[in-house]
Order: C-alpha cells, then structure tokens, then sequence
C-alpha cells in the first residue's frame, strides 16, 4: 500500500496535510492525518483526516457539506508531509471564509483579507 | 508582540509553517517555527524556521543562499499555523526541485511532475 511509504513516525503517527485549491493553488486550511485517513482519503477520493480534539477519524465536511473532492495528493521530499489538491465546497473554514488563512499579519497586527461565503451559524447546527 | 497572539502550545513551542510562492501560490515547503523563529523573520523581512533535527533557529538559504524574502504572512482560524508568502532564490528544497512538494501519490505510487532547477552537489557542500 502507498500508505507505507509514507513516514509517520515523527509526530506520533500523524503527518501534516495541506488543503490547497486545485484551481487557484490558494491554500485552505492545514490539518493531520494518520495512515487511515489516508487510506480512506485514497480509497474514497475524498479529503479525510485526523481530528486531534476528537481523537478520530474525521470526513472534511461530514456535518457540513463542505467536502473536499481530491483531484491529486502530492508529497513532499521526506514522505512526511502531504497536499491534497481538492475541489472544495462552500468553504474550508468553521467560521464561514473559503480559506482557514484569512488574516495576514506583521508588526502591527492582524487585518482580515479573506472572503466570507457562507454563516456558519445556518451549516454547523448542535 | 505579534508573536504573543500566536498558539505555540499544540506542539510543544512549535507551529507547522508553510511556505508558499507569492506569484504562483505554489507551494514550496512546509516546515516549524518556534517564537524566536517567527519574531527573527518579522524583524528580518527572511523567513526562519526552527530545526527539530538540528534543534535550533534556522534561516532558509543562510548556506544554500536560496533565501525566501517575506511579502506576507498569513494566519489561520486558530492562530497555530502560518503560511510565509516568499519569493524564493533558487529553490527550496535541498534535493534540487524549486518545491519540495514534486511528486503526486496515488494508489499506484509515486510520480515525479516538478522541475528540479539546480543541482543540489553544486550548491550543499560540507
């Protein structure tokens, strides 16, 4: 299996993953993955991850509809870190903006410049 | 200080930073900053990282010379990873590729799609 050859050893069985836009290379969000996530992220075509909170396995958009379709997974030189270039619907982040990195900051503080596009308030229901 | 608003916790003092072409938005590299590291790069206008395997503060290209001058930092949702936005020298990856992430996995393997741009041998030498 692909999965081997990928080193989960230096963070406790998790790598990092970076969503990234298939189509305008924008970064979405950053999360971990064990080797199951990846597994089913390659069986399935769909971006899976490791929740660190929840201690599990967790589809991108099981509750919100807000899935990642994968179109390639790329790999960087020491096999420990992944991309998955997905199409992305509605959007990545819990707050309602498309990308998680909606602020840029430097010496003086933050300043929002992303996009909001949905009220979270409306897809993450308790 | 702005690095006082950023969540070292999660990881033991270290955040997961992405590096990322300002033009492209390619993605370069992914690597970990401490706070030393990221108030180095504020101050520096360079992007620095903290070394897990060396243990210490880290300056991209301080031997390669394929430097990553900053034209942004973004931030995510919750404050515990950045992507450094650059413009690269060179390339990032000490393997020789202008990205670190140049191969695609799929349930087949690996398959090689970036460019290698200078030859590492020419560029590390001990």
């Amino acid at each position: 299996m692909i999965s081997d050859d990928i080193d989960f050893s230096k963070m406790n069985g998790l790598i990092p993953v970076i969503a990234q836009d298939w189509e305008t290379n924008e970064i979405l969000m950053l999360a971990f993955a064990d080797k199951e996530a990846l597994n089913k992220t390659l069986s399935s075509g769909f971006a899976h991850y490791y929740s660190r909170s929840r201690k599990k396995l967790w589809k991108k958009g099981g509750s919100s509809g807000h899935t990642q379709e994968i179109v390639e997974i790329r790999v960087d030189c020491d096999r420990d870190t992944l991309i998955y270039r997905v199409r992305q619907k509605g959007g990545a982040c819990h707050t309602g903006y498309y990308s998680c990195f909606y602020r840029i900051i430097d010496k003086s503080g933050f300043k929002i410049t992303g996009i909001k596009n949905f009220d979270p308030e409306k897809i993450y229901t308790s």
